[in-house]
């Protein structure tokens, strides 16, 4: 949609937080201003901040503990909720429930000392999540009915949970009436954001899990969170099962369009390696899957919709159309996760076709709607992320990198297993030792070459000059008169130019013409984000190289091929798996999942297929940087 | 719940009906004042009452379409909707959308003419019902997506629903694609309330169903709806295939007590006798049962609770209590009805254990809460429901009659099937051509008595002086003396009093007495309500008689033994089969159903079980009144 209005500027919310009257900082104000979106809840913009503030609804407007004073609140919207929480003279004095107000301007926001001390867990890029699970688990002892107190079974549970607003489905309500008499009416309810999941006899609170999923198009992680403590409990990964299929998405896509079992196949090979993570993780912690009452998945368009059962072929073919931006509500049994029967399952939105859960997931984690830097975010693959944030706005793209960096079309291409050079170094000096320096995953012979190795392979031969500017092989005199030590590996077999960097393992010219597409494809995404956003390379100020094959880049050498704009390498960073941190924090804080959807109203997809001056850049960012 | 508080007065809204300029009542101006409970939403008020007020959406503040104008409106809330539909002058003007003023106080209410004609049909007992079923089919002709129009498919369908505020579920999604590529983005969407029923290619609007279904102990009825007129189509009845487990509601929720299998049985056997329905009605009427989109079912909470599969036990023991009042949303599909798979069904909410579905439904057909005067509602059986409303509150009650009605407990008593007795006539006059007048039912000889005819009898014995007010047959003496050619039918068999009906029926002294019990049980109950409301037996201005057994009996008789207060016989209504009809209403019209839910809160349950005045009103009303 590439005449999507700009995007709105923030507003700034100056919190004062008041620190209780006991304890370490005892009465102290802290001051922390925040930008966020107009519109963003006040509660929101607090917990996305790492600024704790009294809640048990999750921000439903229904536990009224929320409380807040904006000190300029004249035009700040008195709810029904509001009336009921406070006198006139209190809400005259602009005391609010901070999930009620929404912030269309600048606002002053005192905050009161917490009357519970909240629990945070680290997670995604050193990020500080203030723990509230949509899952959450309350004992009670009940009254037990008598012929002058006949409420319903279910009136009397959720009059112990009044803090909450909690419906019931089928299923739950048939197991309430024996639970309730069994246990003499002591029970622990567990309820998923406003859903009852379940009602077990006793008190159960202590036992609480959920699984985050990063469900990749190669591999898939699962990491058993403890939902109680915010702590990882175990992990584990995977070959995605449907490879069969194909290695990317498109060839998947594709098995659909000519098989009308393939969906069918292509689902239930998502299922059997998500239950199989699922229950690998369980047995590893020694936790009862009936234990794990909520699972979240970050999987790109095509991988959730395969999931899903959804068919994604107007995902494959232009204009390239998702079925829905924001998954429905469905429970892990839909995909085929044997957990508790009730748990429900939470995929994260999409940006477009091609910009995914996952990127928006690892948006979440690497905070990029929460920086005040100007960042670029590459998730770097056949099909590349790019997103660009300038602290204001956010503008998001794809760009079709190909298969070279995952080994395809690549002479001696591997994937990064055990063999495949991931690391060259080239020496200048011919006095060197070693004129080629390999690192070898698995420390054993190398056996090809993967993405990272190809990156530095390019990089390390533009730099000592046996690669010209545009990307061709030196003749052999200039080889030997430049690098008199290197010139003998670069020679010429089958009419190719190739350069050999072990026994078995060679780059050719055709390799070499791979990679330049694939970068040319990527430095033309984040081009054209910053002309969108009116910037220059040099005022990035952090590059994020994310994903399972872009955290293993060169800093050094991604800048010398052009694949990232020209910055110090200290700014280029290594980000991880974020897909699967964006996971947890969704897991664990109902919050960072609101931010999650927030962010699909904050990010500008730009669409590339059809930009008139795509392939002008094209051709111009093909070089190396001189 | 005896200490419930007595139930709030009610608020008066005046309402001045604009009629459209052209047409039959050119310009008139119709002025009808109704009460509604205070809160009810003005839209709800005047749709209750037949008036009609534009919307698409059914109440849900998102069509911006039912413009009201309130007359005195300085204290009705100014919400967010309002203030995008209406200019600050109209907002002034007291200009708001219908759905969303609560009536708090009296309000007057300027209706302006109708854009739309609305649809009405007659359903329940003459009640006029504006057609708007929760079940809407809209056609929508999309545009195709470009590189440059990459919205979702939900995005671009549910555009073309911006007056209504839909969400969709995964198998509805799953269809999505295929369907609107299929079909060149030419589809029908079937929306139920809130929810994307199914996307269906080409325009289907003409084609909408739904079945209303009265689930009985004894009988089950459905009617198959055509919602695009309010037309029944067909409709058909059969007995309950739980029967074998019992013939009233505690015999089946004992036999789930005995035998841990025998819950899922009877689930099984409600389904089976509803889906047999469903087939039946649809091939009556020729209409493929995937075009019924919604069921809507009324049923005690017992065979409620059987059909969803929730134990049941809790309703049969003291202090009988209810799993939930407000059954939660299922589809047809989980009580085992085969039509339209994403069909919702739509279950009557419940008063009590023994106030269920059925009667709340019975209440909607019979407006229990839309009259002025003094009615009295009750549905005879083996539990007895009484309701009773002076014209503002509205009391509830059940009595347990015991099984005579149905024919339980009585020497030649039978179900009201071929060969039953259901009149009974006896001549004061010895010259009568007829000492005996039998109604026989299927003009079959008789062969035994059923409810209404064990009425009659007992009520014409003591008519003509063979039963004294004690309800004991007189000596032989007695009766030669007072009806001479009446006595010869009085002996003693077995060393008990019988009277002699036909060649093989009699009624015994025994018969007698429990049929005393049972209206003893009743007419404790409503004198026990009208003091509740501080009312005289006199003061009843209508009693309806309801239920598949309580519409057969004789008003005369009721009178004469007592099962009803002392009022002129044209007081006295068959109602029919009203929890059919309220289901119909439902199914008919969305505000009807939520005036149910609103039921709920407006009547106030009265527990006889614990009344330490019970037995002493029940001694005193065993006698016949003289």
């Amino acid at each position: 949609m590439s005449e999507a209005p700009a995007p709105a500027a923030r507003v700034r919310l100056d919190f004062r937080v008041h620190e209780a009257a006991s304890g370490p900082a005892a009465g102290e104000v802290r001051e922390r201003d925040v930008r966020v979106p107009p519109g963003v809840a006040v509660f929101d913009a607090a917990s996305w901040n790492g600024i704790a503030i009294d809640s048990t609804c999750g921000g439903h407007g229904t536990c009224h503990k929320c409380k807040v004073r904006i000190t300029d609140a004249e035009d700040v919207e008195v709810t029904r909720h509001d009336a009921k929480t406070f006198s006139a003279e209190e809400l005259a004095d602009g005391w609010r429930l901070a999930c009620l107000v929404r912030a269309q301007r600048d606002l002053r926001v005192d905050v009161p000392p917490l009357v519970t001390r909240p629990k945070a867990a680290t997670v995604g890029v050193g990020r500080q999540v203030i723990l509230r699970p949509a899952v959450q688990k309350r004992y009670v002892e009940l009254d037990e009915p008598t012929l002058s107190d006949q409420r319903t079974d279910l009136e009397r549970l959720l009059g112990a949970l009044d803090d909450l607003d909690v419906t019931v489905d089928l299923p739950v309500l048939r197991r309430l009436p024996g639970e309730l008499r069994r246990h003499d009416f002591k029970v622990t309810a567990v309820v998923d954001d406003t859903s009852l999941v379940d009602v077990e006899g006793g008190d159960t609170t202590a036992v609480c899990h959920g699984i985050a999923f990063d469900l990749g198009t190669t591999t898939v992680v699962a990491t058993l969170l403890d939902l109680t403590t915010g702590t990882p409990k175990a992990v584990a990964s995977r070959l995605n099962a449907q490879q069969p299929f194909g290695a990317d998405v498109i060839t998947r896509i594709s098995a659909t369009m000519m098989d009308p079992d393939a969906l069918d196949r292509l689902r239930a090979l998502a299922a059997e390696t998500l239950d199989a993570l699922a229950q690998e993780v369980c047995k590893d912690a020694g936790v009862d899957p009936e234990h794990v009452y909520e699972v979240a998945l970050a999987g790109n368009a095509t991988m959730t919709a395969l999931a899903l059962g959804i068919d994604p072929e107007p995902l494959g073919v232009a204009p390239f159309v998702m079925s829905t931006a924001h998954p429905p509500v469905v429970l892990a049994s839909d995909l085929g996760v044997a957990v508790h029967p009730r748990a429900r399952a939470v995929l994260f939105p999409a940006l477009g076709a091609y910009v995914g859960g996952d990127i928006v997931a690892g948006m979440l984690a690497t905070g990029m709607d929460r920086d005040k830097r100007t960042r670029l975010f590459i998730d770097v693959g056949t099909n590349c992320e790019i997103v660009l944030s300038d602290g204001d706005r956010i503008v998001a793209t794809a760009a079709p990198a190909g298969p070279a960096f995952e080994g395809g079309a690549i002479r001696s291409g591997m994937r990064a297993s055990d063999g495949a050079i991931e690391v060259v170094r080239l020496a200048v000096d011919p006095k060197a030792v070693e004129a080629v320096t390999l690192g070898v995953i698995g420390d054993v012979a190398p056996r090809g070459l993967c993405g990272s190795g190809l990156v530095d392979a390019v990089a390390e031969l533009v730099r000592v000059g046996l690669l010209d500017a545009s990307g061709r092989f030196v003749t052999d005199e200039v080889a030997a008169q430049r690098v008199p030590h290197l010139a003998p590996r670069l020679t010429t077999v089958d009419q190719e130019r190739i350069f050999r960097l072990a026994d078995d393992v060679v780059l050719s010219q055709r390799d070499v013409r791979e990679l330049q597409f694939a970068k040319a494809a990527i430095s033309t995404g984040w081009t054209l984000l910053l002309e969108e956003l009116g910037l220059e390379p040099g005022d990035v100020q952090q590059v994020l190289l994310a994903g399972s094959f872009g955290s293993y880049i060169s800093a050094a050498s991604a800048v010398r091929i052009g694949l990232v704009p020209p910055l110090p390498a200290l700014r280029i960073v290594s980000a991880g798996n974020v897909a699967g941190e964006g996971a947890k924090m969704a897991l664990l804080s109902v919050r960072e999942r609101a931010g999650a959807v927030a962010l699909l109203e904050e990010v500008t997809y730009v669409e590339l297929s059809d930009r008139s001056d795509f392939n002008d850049r094209f051709v111009d960012l093909l070089a190396f940087p001189v």
